[in-house]
């Protein structure tokens, strides 16, 4: 078997996912990591080739899909558009507000050069997008809910980190339980940005800190705190790494809907993940195998797990997949 | 806008829900309903035109999809090769073991007259098969459960109207709590059927019956009830017509994995259904949606929800789909 060729652009949490996630697939193989820093000095996890990102350009032709791991703010906007010239990518792109604008972009740019390019793939969006998909082409008349958690938000962590005073932080997002119930009774309810998620803050502080200043400016914070009820518990650097080390996360998506006479009908998709991104680096890997797939088959342009019919994700044949799956 | 028209062929609770569930659809209509019965006799429960089933073919032209309302046993194996000769259409095939030559058959058909035939949709086999390949696909290090139920199992309730001295009944499947919770747990347990399933009987018998051997009877019949443990409750006729006439159904897919380095991640699909069948023919619509459009686009031949990538089944544009659902 001709294995797929991936490459790995970015060494984080997620590009370390990806090369674990890819040593679980047989047929998947890394060729290469690459790097902004100097790749002298980065340690991989597994045994690979590591090369500076200057020289991605070199590697065409070894490379059948590039996965890239770099963040959404600055890095995926810049790398994306740039190396689907060169290569198919996937991406896990994940700035909802600017989604449509990152699509048209990375479709010209893959359409021009002729690869694809897959965007927002992983779990949010990407798994629990494909549920929000199907529950409601499969209920038209009903209401969709999100929730997120129990687990990390890497953006919580790093506000509540600017906060004059604090040395370290781990935030935890938490869906109200009773919220979840009424989505599951079929309330419909309306719910408020208070009632679906509390946020639960683990802070160290410096020494001498005033702690009452660091909870009330943590409460207060507008967008991240003050919508919330938000509960801040001071502990010590030795609990922080021995207990909130982990990053853990998850979530569920609720469908709650009719038939025209009134039969209800409850759809309910949940993930619980001991490793946020080790769970979304085993996505992006799923995802690189379709686009090899498609674009053996033709496909060109940039493209959402909405884009991909489903058969091309398993490493199973399509006869064995209507065996053994269907 | 141009509806998507739609004949509807048998009219028992799968058809009436096939009904129900373009009513709720605005780029739906209904064109006709045929049945092999005399269809002066057929009542709908919405007003449209009813013809018998030799008529069909007279509605070339007029009809995009036919949804194939029939039984899996004898109906679906002759309609579906005959009709997709005519016609696109969608079914709800469910012989898990035959499933391969019913592809092979419709494919054949379906390629010849320039069709396509979208086969064992609805919820299993169908959405629960979706979340199979998907979780699969996710997690290639894993193991996947499928549980059924609290709901009606029609076949079973056949099975022990067929016991010398019962009147009518009605058997419900339920998954064990304990052994969902293993699954949840991420225990990976190897599960028997008896571990797996419970199921309960509520059988009204005629007058004077051996109550004792009805219940053995029941207990004892191979494949249906032998391998579980089954509870039998004696009821009276208004009984069973006041709290067991409903069609109830759902159940769970699960799949408990591990990344290389041992985190573990659980992935959990749920359905709570008032009605199986309404349910199973909301989804029907949908598919019906994905195959004239796909249709348009050229597709040919047998597909699965495996084959359908999901931007085709939801009433949302492509450009509405990525900004409101990814």
């Amino acid at each position: 078997m001709q294995k797929i060729r991936l490459g790995i652009v970015g060494y984080g949490n997620l590009g370390r996912g990806v090369q674990y996630a890819a040593s679980q697939n047989e047929d998947m193989e890394v060729v290469a990591v690459f790097t902004r820093r100097n790749p002298a000095e980065v340690k991989t996890i597994l045994p690979i080739k590591v090369d500076a990102i200057e020289n991605i350009e070199k590697y065409k032709g070894q490379i059948d899909v590039m996965i890239l791991c770099g963040g959404s703010a600055t890095d995926l906007p810049q790398q994306s558009v740039a190396i689907v010239k060169m290569f198919n990518t996937v991406d896990s792109f994940d700035t909802h507000a600017k989604i449509p604008e990152y699509f048209d972009a990375l479709d010209a740019a893959a359409k021009e050069s002729g690869h694809i390019g897959a965007m927002s793939i992983g779990w949010d969006p990407g798994l629990f997008s494909l549920a929000r998909l199907y529950f409601g082409a499969s209920l038209e008349q009903g209401n969709t809910y999100t929730f997120w958690g129990k687990g990390v938000s890497q953006g919580h962590s790093d506000a509540i980190r600017r906060v004059k005073g604090v040395k370290d932080a781990r935030q935890y997002t938490i869906p109200v339980e009773s919220a979840l119930e009424r989505v599951r009774n079929g309330e419909n309810p309306v719910l408020t940005t208070r009632e679906k998620h509390t946020r639960e803050c683990f802070v160290v502080a410096e020494e001498g800190a005033d702690l009452e200043r660091i909870e009330r400016e943590i409460k207060q914070m507008p967008n991240y705190f003050a919508d919330y009820d938000t509960t801040v518990h001071f502990i010590s650097e030795e609990e922080l790494q021995k207990n909130h080390s982990g990053i853990p996360h998850g979530g569920f998506v609720l469908r709650s809907g009719t038939s025209a006479i009134g039969d209800r009908f409850l759809m309910e998709f949940s993930l619980k993940l001991d490793s946020n991104p080790n769970f979304t680096s085993s996505v992006l890997v799923a995802f690189a195998r379709a686009v090899a797939r498609l674009y053996a088959e033709g496909m060109r342009g940039a493209v959402t797990a909405f884009d991909i019919a489903p058969k091309y994700l398993s490493p199973l044949s399509f006869e064995e997949q209507r065996k053994q799956l269907l």
